[in-house]
């Protein structure tokens, strides 16, 4: 489908319900927002499905658009919703319209508009918006915030031109780039700030320091006073070090049991190194789990990994 | 003077000397790099003076273009040098053109071109270059560091549209911002990361979390095998924790001397706050020393910073 035709049946239909994905992220938050408001905006009745973990992700960015308990929907869209298996329960099957930008849509949708290209599902709501009604300041926010968290703020390797080109656009319009900028990107809560400090101040170095292991400790969690939402991301803290090829961290589940995150470069295959332990995932990023105290895990590990580089 | 003016100033004189400023970042190299480079590809000899510090920043850009000790430039370029006071030795008075883009430019060139409203000096380089010769990839890797690195990778408050869509069209010239990202953004020496952690994991919190503060230790430094350059921008870390309203890192000079920086978010003066122990600076970012050891001195200014709330 082209964003016209999305318009159109934009126009033609009322009463949308909107579902996010769960473990919502700031693209599926702001892109269903700034689609719901935008919705309101032309008159139509429009609202977000009251996702449970909305609470943990931009609370101030979804709440007042949540769908009250009876609302009956007469059209359902999915936005940043890839596959049927990232779904709130009891819609499979309902989605009149997928918005989507991930190569691995499954066009499980009556109608589905896909854009591989674009880094963040924001950038395809925001040509939606454009021709539906405009862009101003309020929905420019909601567009910024789906943009930027899906780049790291344009720091990785899916922003492109046309990534930076829509967030000036949103700029022009009004979005407050600064502001949103500080609580996205320059705030962490104090128990994430410690346990980055216990992690950077023990860091083990391998093969001439290609290797680089963090393990975290559940006595360390505990120290640092830290929840689940402290830890998002720590797997890719340690891959910071300076020469680093492979970097893993080493989570404690408890005394003889501990997971495992590997990142490398490409140049050897985490994906084959996890394999040897009975995990896998991507040549870049991979998991693992191991029946062993997390000590002797990274020793196993670092060991296994010297391996692949000779 | 306009764009156009400046050009076509290039192309009447030849044999340019291009100037850096003391402590070179990535603007002043990348701009100054992107200048020569432009000005070699219309057929001008063109050098950047040999900076003693450009080996501390980015020496992979600026090496190709140093000029050999017996040069005799007929045309001094100064790029991103706001007044005489931040020169290399030797220039004063000499300048025959100065681009760029701080307010406190003091026009001590005989022809100053100033954009003010620009965040780096690379977006208005990269204005001359394209008039001058167009854009290519080698050019658009230059200029995407100075850009870039200016904003904090479009983090900082000094990014607007403007900066963004410039970045756009570096990127569709060829910038490998993939690459330079993770080069400038996503890559620390083990030192500035152990560093990191020992600062973390001891901050310090005062009237209710509102004001943070981190002491620096010689011993610290030591043990984090820091030299200079591992300890840039360490002011700005502990003003990441969540709710900080003042945040100071205070570094250990002797047992019984140190040197503060403090950082607020604009609710109090930094200024007045370090004004009372002799120094200054401007309202959200000023510093000043004590003749007391750090911890001493921690009390003391969170003191200070507590009858400022009130």
């Amino acid at each position: 489908m082209t964003i016209n035709e999305t318009v159109q049946i934009l126009r033609d239909n009322n009463n949308f319900l909107i579902l996010t994905h769960i473990r919502p992220d700031g693209d599926t938050i702001g892109s269903a927002s700034a689609l719901c408001y935008a919705l309101r905006k032309v008159g139509k009745v429009a609202y977000l499905y009251d996702n449970p973990q909305f609470e943990d992700s931009y609370p101030w960015i979804s709440e007042p658009y949540i769908a009250p308990a009876d609302f009956a929907p007469k059209y359902i869209i999915a936005v940043d919703l890839a596959d049927q298996g990232i779904f709130p329960k009891g819609f499979e099957g309902d989605v009149d319209l997928c918005i989507d930008h991930h190569p691995s849509n499954t066009f499980y949708a009556k109608n589905t508009l896909v854009w591989p290209e674009k880094a963040s599902c924001g950038e395809l709501v925001m040509e939606i918006v454009r021709e539906l009604c405009g862009l101003d300041s309020t929905v420019a926010d909601m567009l910024y915030v789906a943009v930027s968290t899906d780049t790291g703020c344009f720091v990785y390797g899916n922003t492109t031109g046309d990534t930076l080109r829509a967030a000036a656009e949103l700029c022009d319009a009004g979005a407050a780039n600064t502001y949103l900028n500080k609580i996205l990107f320059r705030t962490s809560s104090k128990a994430r700030l410690a346990l980055e400090g216990l992690i950077f101040s023990s860091l083990r170095y391998y093969s001439d320091g290609k290797t680089v292991i963090a393990i975290v400790t559940k006595d360390m969690l505990e120290k640092a006073g830290t929840g689940e939402k402290d830890c998002q991301d720590i797997a890719a803290l340690p891959g910071r070090v300076e020469g680093a090829f492979s970097s893993a961290v080493i989570k404690e589940v408890d005394e003889n049991h501990c997971k495992i995150s590997l990142r490398t470069n490409g140049v050897v295959s985490a994906n084959t190194i996890c394999g040897k332990f009975g995990g896998g995932g991507h040549k870049m990023a991979s998991g693992c789990s191991m029946d062993k105290n997390c000590f002797e895990a990274a020793e196993i590990l670092a060991d296994a990994i010297a391996q692949e580089y000779e």
